[in-house]
């Protein structure tokens, strides 16, 4: 690597030892040492490159990690973790057993506040700010580190409602790039871009908030970037300060296609370019049948509405949207907004797909009991990236959902196992329902090349058995039908064994149920969602209720959060890979 | 009732058809029925009577029910009720089998959207906007009426960025009279009373958002509300009225003691005059027994902190916000924040007691999980209103939260008994837990008199044997234990059950379980909570692991929404009272 000044930083007080002039090349390093990193080892890239030179100067003027600095999301902190003792591991980033790809507190004493979701910053640095007060300790510094996209979410507004009016040493940087993992939308984008130009006046909406606002000032200027965190050092109370910064600044390709170099996988460091795709044809991402899915059926139904809150790209709605930008909305980081206003659509006999990441549906929970289900409105969820997510970890695997819709009364919820499953039960669930369905699939591609069949009804509440075999029968829900299939074909051992996809984990099939717990002494439930009342529990329910005693054994996700890796990776490290499977069950036999 | 001219009242066309000068006198009786109905019948008064003029406004000048009227929360929807045809049965009010205290879409047509939590009013009201421009319905009006309170929570913000980027025909009624129910807070409201004073510009927030705002204008102005509404009505886009009211309008008390009268119970209808309370001596709200613990702890322990987002009075944490205004925080509605301020406070040593709701802290169930959980934070959650909470229905039981919160690794779950158990386990927790604990305790009274004992340890996971008897373990959660304790006492044949209080749903006492199991055969689980996913179905994952056999039974809250009644009716209703208990357990001998 050619970063001569960087393999001088061991500490931040060799940054602090540094004149200005050394610290703009210290970013030049930096800024290499990033894009050799991912390009090898894959990553998010635009985000880090974006706020080099705001990382260089928070380590520089602030005493880290005394003073706390909270990076919102945690794309862009892959610069602040290689300047805080991680530069010599940074390549096992996002790999099993290796460093976390966001912040994370257990790691370093520099990662104040542990991220992934957005817009947690604010809350968190205000909780440390006033403890702070309470301990008497006026001289130490709180700064949250927030994008555009992030701090149109509600969640910060509330954070900065609640500092506006304490006087707390709390410093928010806004990270302006214009831009989430894809283009930042809403209003608010709208005025801080009035704000960019000119047009809207110094006396802002964060000065209406009792902020002490400065900027907007260029956040790729170090030198000027340092004056300005030196004065607010010595502002009192809350204050705010704007920057403005480029995504993936300093790569040509990453400035030029910013959602493209969000997180572009490998490719060329030296030119920037990507490598091109294999041409071998693979199954679809289950994203790609969702987006191609629901641009069919809205051709045919005029009444279907898709909506993101902020994943475009990620979801695949992009495709409606180019084709049909009045019905599909990207309603940016406002995951309960999106849920009741998908609500609110039902009540008119619109069908809203509403696709939201599992993980993130958690942020819009109560939204989904209190005004989607408790009404009856026939939403339709797309729940995506279920199960284990692989590299990004703890904070972004959809393994509780299960739970804690379970419980939820009205909901019906379904897991494909396969993308003709996907479409097929989008194809079922717009022809109108009765009640909210949410259907859960996971990231990533499924396993049939040839999957744009012609659509078929499915029965809801009707499971499929897909082998029928003696003594042990095995429930799945989901993609973890085809683990099973391999580990049916795994071992001769196994073939004689049954397997049923159970496909609704609400409505439950009672009436196949009732003939497997009448038909096997031992029952096996797999999931990719914790065990801690999920699928297997259903069964366990039901097997209560009617007092059947069969062995019943749950495989799934135990009850600790599970860290970062590739998802088979992960799934050997929980014994939920095939050969563990396996393994488990011949012991039953 | 000496309303004659509400009388005169069937339809909306009814009110189409007065003067302004008999509108005016028709807010008069309207006043004067929600008072009287209210002194007899209880339930909440303030804020219905500061929309009476507004109202009446909105029937008078928009086409509902075919124009979408959406009361934000709902609590201010007595006079809308009254209007619309349920004058005659609002003597049932909140009644078991009666109207509603909140809109309910399957009560009336006018009743476009339900509500109870708050804050979803401008999202669903969008979501309506959007489906009438799908369709081509250019001329159908969509108005959001939300209160200051409401408006500062991060969902509204989410709605009003998504709303000022479209061209729908949307109108929010920004209902402005500084209090929820507890005084409102945040630099919102302080941006807001500046706004009334004129000391900020017309240039304001909203109009920042894209909205084009007008007001603040008097709204107890009846004539000129209605012009004003009138004129808006042919404004397009998105646009935003902003009215000035007082809470409890009308009712001399009631405007002077606003957060008494937000709920006052009976009263009398001519003087305003609460009835004086009898002098019995009764057990303490387990609210009350949370509000005085915690000055009491906080006193001996200065990193006691209390937080509650808008329910001081609700919570009792009032007691210590005045007694220690700088250590006790009321955040508003911002359920989210609340949560992550906490997990930063946690993060600095300090204890954060963080007090919310169980049916609203599905507002936060991401930042529990994501802030908390996954960094293992020692956040101490105290829920209140948890189980059946009575005739606020089925927006407010909180009835999932053992659901949602069991599949989340590193929480301890607990549910006292008694109020003595409350004040143990709060002492317990801020001695320092490793992990973060979620207390679960319901409205109302406990059943000790003598409850404030010198405090003692719990041991983390640890039951309670309260009875020890043959054949049949009956295991409970939280104050079940109180019902099955008369159970018990209720029928001879009943004298010979065990019972056990498990005291914590996590970690369950598996000791404890391990002797159960082998020792009955029967084992019945109570709890005040849905039967899918909760306490007994941990009790069932528990049997399962083990491969024990028993006859398990689960009872619980069943699959559907519960509406609204005294709880005892409730219980009756699904079967969870004594008699029925009683019955069901006789049967299994």
């Amino acid at each position: 690597m050619t970063t001569p000044l960087l393999n001088t930083i061991q500490s931040v007080a060799d940054i602090k030892a540094l004149s200005h002039s050394e610290l703009v090349l210290l970013a030049r390093d930096l800024r290499c040492f990033i894009i050799e990193a991912v390009a090898a080892k894959e990553g998010h890239l635009g985000a880090s490159l974006g706020v080099v030179e705001l990382t260089i100067a928070l380590h520089y003027v602030f005493n880290t990690p005394l003073d706390e600095v909270i990076w919102d999301v945690g794309h862009q902190a892959y610069g602040h973790k290689i300047l805080t003792g991680r530069r010599s591991v940074f390549d096992t980033n996002r790999q099993f057993k290796g460093i976390s790809g966001f912040p994370k507190r257990s790691e370093s004493d520099f990662d104040s506040f542990g991220a992934g979701h957005s817009s947690t910053s604010i809350s968190a640095a205000l909780g440390m700010a006033i403890a702070s007060k309470i301990k008497g300790d006026f001289n130490k510094q709180h700064i949250a580190v927030i994008g555009d996209a992030s701090i149109a979410s509600g969640m910060a507004f509330e954070g900065l409602n609640h500092a506006g009016v304490t006087d707390c040493n709390l410093l928010v940087i806004l990270n302006d790039n214009a831009i989430g993992i894809d283009p930042s939308v809403g209003a608010l984008k709208q005025y801080l871009t009035n704000v960019k130009k000119g047009t809207e006046k110094q006396d802002n909406i964060f000065e209406a908030l009792n902020f002490n606002y400065s900027g907007p000032i260029d956040g790729h200027n170090l030198p000027e970037l340092i004056v300005e965190l030196e004065r607010l050092k010595t502002v009192k109370g809350p204050k705010f300060l704007h920057i403005i910064t480029t995504k993936g600044k300093g790569l040509r390709q990453a400035e030029e296609n910013q959602v493209t170099y969000h997180a572009p996988g490998k490719f060329d460091a030296v030119t920037g370019d990507l490598y091109k795709k294999t041409g071998t044809v693979q199954p679809p991402k289950f994203q790609d049948v969702f987006g191609i899915t629901i641009v069919e059926l809205a051709r045919q139904n005029k009444n279907i509405i898709g909506i993101t809150p902020a994943m475009p790209t990620g979801s695949s709605l992009k495709y409606m949207m180019e084709v049909m930008p009045d019905r599909a909305f990207d309603v940016g980081i406002a995951e309960q907004h999106a849920v009741t206003l998908s609500a609110g659509m039902a009540t008119q006999g619109l069908f809203p797909f509403c696709n939201i990441y599992s993980t993130f549906l958690q942020r819009a929970y109560d939204q989904v009991i209190h005004d989607v289900a408790i009404q009856n409105l026939p939403v339709i969820f797309c729940l995506d990236r279920a199960g284990l997510v692989g590299e990004d970890g703890a904070t972004h695997h959809g393994v509780f959902d299960l739970c804690y819709l379970r419980c939820i009364p009205n909901l019906i919820i379904f897991a494909p196992r396969n993308e003709i499953e996907l479409r097929n039960i989008m194809f079922t669930a717009q022809l109108g329902l009765k009640h909210p369905i949410a259907i859960r699939y996971p990231r990533g591609r499924g396993t049939i090349i040839d999957w744009q069949h012609p659509f078929e009804t499915i029965t809801i509440g009707e499971a499929t058995p897909l082998k029928r075999g003696k003594d042990i029968a095995v429930l799945t829900i989901g993609t973890m039908a085809t683990v099973i299939e391999s580990v049916i074909a795994s071992a001769e051992a196994l073939q004689g064994i049954s397997h049923y996809d159970m496909r609704f984990v609400k409505p439950l099939d009672e009436k196949l149920l009732h003939s497997i717990f009448t038909s096997y002494k031992t029952i096996v439930t797999v999931e990719d969602n914790s065990v801690i009342g999920g699928f297997g529990s259903a069964i366990l329910e039901f097997a209560a209720k009617h007092q059947y005693k069969n062995n019943v054994y749950l495989k799934g996700i135990p009850d600790y959060f599970i860290e970062h890796g590739t998802v088979l990776e992960l799934q050997e490290d929980i014994q939920l890979d095939v050969k563990s499977l396996a393994a488990f069950i011949i012991k039953l036999k």
